[in-house]
């Protein structure tokens, strides 16, 4: 409809203040290097009338380069975890989150971060990969729009994990505009060149779209290809909770390709193979995601789709 | 000389007792999944006239799915660590290892088991790894060609660890002729069907070494080519010990490809190339191996050499 694709989103001011969050998980190292470096040499990141501020989640999880000390900090900023009082011993994470809550937050206040960026590595291979929370975000989308362009020939993925049983509570929800940053393959504990690299720059053209934006930039309607979550798939387990099967070879590094029915998805250690017995068509990615053993992820089933926004233009100017 | 290489190696006798070790390093996880696959199936491991023993070395490691819990285990086996007595707290890992060793030593005893095949897995792109921790150790680099001969065209690189600094501990070293197994690249705490069917076969491959050996045949004078190493290269660091450069991206996956005076090393996060302003070319391996940024090492200079082997035959038919 062309009326409604022409209007101009509402309710965009302009964005004055920029989290960039390293070491959510403390052993996801490129955040964790760029915050450190940009905590010492803020030029790069420097922009006129945004204050721009990187970020450090989750210290003692960085110090002992493991993913949390006591709970994922990056599923607690919810209502509980943000809530909980001082009766029990409360986990080192709980209490780092309301600290974060207060200082960046608090979480759907209107003083609440305009943007905060989360950095995260993966060890799947999902490539560079923008993680988005809300379908209804056009500023952010716009931004996914931005970046993808301004990163050609490197393709970036956009992930949807807006799904009422997946969604968790992450640390950048607080953020009135939420950004995951996603980056792999990468062994955890390990820093990668290459991945900084593609990490650097998505971060570089994010802090540009926001100047261009806050400098009253129109930026025209747009659609973006999505891949929005369905569901988590278990590995195989026995009665003791082993593992009984693996991904397959066929599946593994195959991040957001279509997996078909019939389709090789685990094989045992004997050599039998289980394929994807669902009815259609899905795009697994977080594919043997070292991370979510303990969560029982062996990879999540996305859908792939297209998602639109509207023009938007800073409103304040 | 010929009639050098035609001479038997001596000292051989048939291998009656053989040990594969899973988890000595418990986020490392295809010798985990092996070896606990083995302890129930063993079909696929037995050898008449042989006892072939899986064992998971670390299992309060593996539990937890961490390097270690204490120390690392694949340091200790020395005097001092197999010697220490009770009088402090002594390390879970070295508790461990005078168990071990009373397993399947003693060490340097005519009680010691005759082969262990200790299963490691690296971040760092090496393939399949043969380690060998005596360069005249005859009857082991019979098996590794052997074992090289069997994989092709999948390649098998042999690390000789033989160097009086350089040298460690190992947990293997227990053995008659110990071997490590190293394959990779495979992030700590996941578990991948390409890494494993790579591993499976070697091990396959050196117990029907053995059981051909046991039966008589006689292998001839061969030679192997080995990477030995020279010494480790640390990262550089700030006086508070943090990194200040990280793997360049052109060192990066190049796991014994030439390092040649000149060549790209470091880079820091501004951007400054760091050569490798040896005099010679070395042969790096271990680069950028997540384990080893708490031991300092940013990877290990190798020389590239050849190695014989003298005919070898069961001495005891």
């Amino acid at each position: 409809m062309l009326g409604s694709a022409m209007s101009v989103s509402s309710g965009v001011s302009s964005i004055r203040r920029v989290a960039i969050f390293g070491g959510t998980h403390g052993n996801e190292l490129t955040g964790v290097f760029l915050v450190k470096h940009w905590l010492k040499h803020a030029g790069e990141i420097a922009r006129s009338g945004m204050e721009v501020r990187p970020f450090i989640t989750n210290p003692n999880a960085v110090e002992k380069c493991v993913r949390y000390v006591d709970t994922d900090l990056n599923r607690v900023f919810d209502n509980q975890g943000l809530g909980l009082q001082n009766k029990v011993k409360i986990p080192y994470e709980i209490t780092r989150a309301q600290e974060i809550n207060s200082i960046f937050g608090p979480k759907g206040s209107k003083d609440a971060y305009d943007v905060i960026l989360d950095l995260h590595n993966t060890t799947s291979k999902m490539g560079a990969t923008l993680i988005l929370e809300d379908s209804n975000d056009d500023f952010t989308i716009q931004m996914f729009h931005y970046i993808q362009k301004s990163m050609a020939p490197v393709h970036c993925s956009v992930l949807l994990i807006e799904h009422p049983k997946v969604k968790y509570a992450t640390t950048r929800s607080i953020a009135k505009h939420p950004v995951g940053i996603e980056v792999g393959p990468q062994p955890q504990g390990v820093i990668r060149a290459d991945i900084l690299e593609k990490m650097r720059r998505i971060i570089i053209y994010a802090l540009d779209f926001m100047q261009q934006f806050n400098e009253g930039s129109e930026f025209p309607p747009c659609s973006i290809e999505v891949f929005k979550v369905l569901e988590k798939t278990a590995y195989p387990r026995n009665e003791n909770g082993e593992l009984t099967a693996i991904i397959h070879e066929n599946l593994q590094d195959q991040d957001w390709r279509a997996l078909n029915p019939g389709d090789p998805m685990f094989i045992t250690m004997d050599g039998k193979v289980i394929p994807y017995e669902g009815e259609h068509t899905v795009y697994p990615t977080f594919v043997n995601e070292a991370a979510y053993y303990e969560k029982n992820e062996a990879f999540v089933k996305t859908q792939k789709m297209t998602l639109s926004a509207q023009s938007v233009q800073c409103k304040s100017l």
